[in-house]
């Protein structure tokens, strides 16, 4: 997918919402665990009850690998359906990723020919080689850590160096050489808050990709005010407050309510730039 | 695994050889691929011909994910033979997994539980919560990133701060405060050459991974000259050089012949600390 057709997205559907589908077998209504593929029911239903409200679905691999062989496969069968049903959702494999060159050469041959996924969150430790592999696919998205959501984000990702900039900083900038606002986006946390206003400074167009709104605690309010360019330039994520407000049988339909609710409020942010 | 056991077989055997399982379908021999699973037979004939020369084997994942649910299955079959007719050996999952704090326990789980991996690689990008719930387990590890083998390991690892720590030296003062030499060791690429007496500075007791001698070029000579300590504290890896050295149906034997080689020169080298 282009920038300028998940631009049009948002812009349409008046939502920058993403679903996380991290998908854990222990939390998934009991009903369904009579299924073939529990995991691959529980991931249709709710797609099929949130497509309206949201632009992107975000599946971390992690959940997935959890179950080994199984969760590969309800993995796999849950982005075919996204692709043949709702080829307009952006889907992103929240995999941090990140290996030397030919490695990453092979995770990105995986998923973005074999799995046919959008995008994929990278790790940037290893730096430029351990990201350029993916950039290499026409259409294709790096979704590169920036400044994460979690409270471990402050143990490096914070360090300033000599010149002051932080590590963070110097990942914005760094990899802008090797890749551009059509390819690459970055992960910012809905807790960093005023933070994002630094971010903006030194990716003023990139998209970023939000987690951390709901079950950890960041607000949607702050990532809008400091955090959203004319073209939006937010994708925000939110995954347990949706796919498990409800246990009970009428999950699907209750997690399209959560769904609906976040993409209202998301229309009222987004008024200043339609 | 523990440390101890570690280092008995390194000194019973006088080899620290780890062989880097990276099987790719593409490189493994021709008359292999009308094995019901090509890659897991390629996989064992390699571990039989080579036990007697390593104390650990490394599958990077990134092989094995490449082939979806198959490549699932090889490594899962990999593994339980290396556990069963090998529980001498150390087994690393090259995985450089980390994420938030419940996405890294459940990964976890996953490799330690199910899979009964001894370690597994990890990004240190996102700080303690994303390292600490693999440090969890007795008798397991995690190797974290700390300098690697590639061109892309100046981008970042090597940036100074205000006081004049690089990266890689932060991650490994750092880490300390969540692990010990116990269930923690570190990956260093063998192209550092010097750059390891700065490390054992931080790190003189921990056992480190050291990926990069072989097809990308490290001097095995300088890794021991600067890396090794008392108990010996390292873990050499060759992967490309030793499985793909002959692509006949004699691989099995010659991989053996070149690990052979390897564990010839380890022993020499270990001499001093024996």
């Amino acid at each position: 997918m282009t920038r300028q057709e998940l631009i049009n997205q948002i812009k349409e559907k008046k939502t920058f919402l993403c679903v996380g589908l991290d998908t854990d077998i222990k939390k998934i209504p009991e009903h369904l665990l009579g299924e073939e593929d529990p995991i691959f029911a529980f991931n249709k239903a709710i797609i099929d009850a949130t497509a309206p409200y949201c632009v992107a679905y975000k599946p971390n691999l992690a959940f997935y690998e959890s179950m080994g062989v199984k969760g590969w496969i309800s993995f796999e069968k849950t982005i075919a359906y996204l692709n043949e049903k709702y080829p307009n959702h952006f889907i992103i494999a929240d995999a941090k990723r990140g290996d030397i060159g030919n490695t990453s050469a092979m995770y990105a041959r995986t998923f973005f020919e074999e799995i046919k996924l959008d995008s994929l969150t990278v790790a940037p430790y290893m730096g430029e080689d351990s990201v350029s592999p993916f950039l290499q696919y026409e259409g294709k998205w790096v979704i590169l850590l920036a400044l994460t959501s979690n409270k471990g984000s402050h143990d490096f990702q914070l360090t300033e160096d000599k010149d002051g900039e932080r590590l963070f900083e110097k990942v914005l900038r760094k990899s802008q050489e090797w890749g551009n606002k059509d390819n690459m986006m970055y992960v910012v946390g809905a807790t960093q808050g005023k933070m994002f206003e630094d971010i903006r400074k030194i990716v003023p167009d990139h998209f970023l990709l939000v987690p951390g709104i709901g079950a950890q605690g960041g607000s949607l309010e702050d990532v809008c005010r400091y955090g959203m360019n004319k073209d939006c330039g937010l994708i925000v994520n939110s995954s347990r407050a949706i796919i498990y407000a409800d246990k009970t049988e009428n999950f699907a339909r209750v997690a399209g309510e959560e769904a609906k609710k976040v993409a209202c409020q998301m229309a009222e942010l987004l008024r200043p730039i339609l």
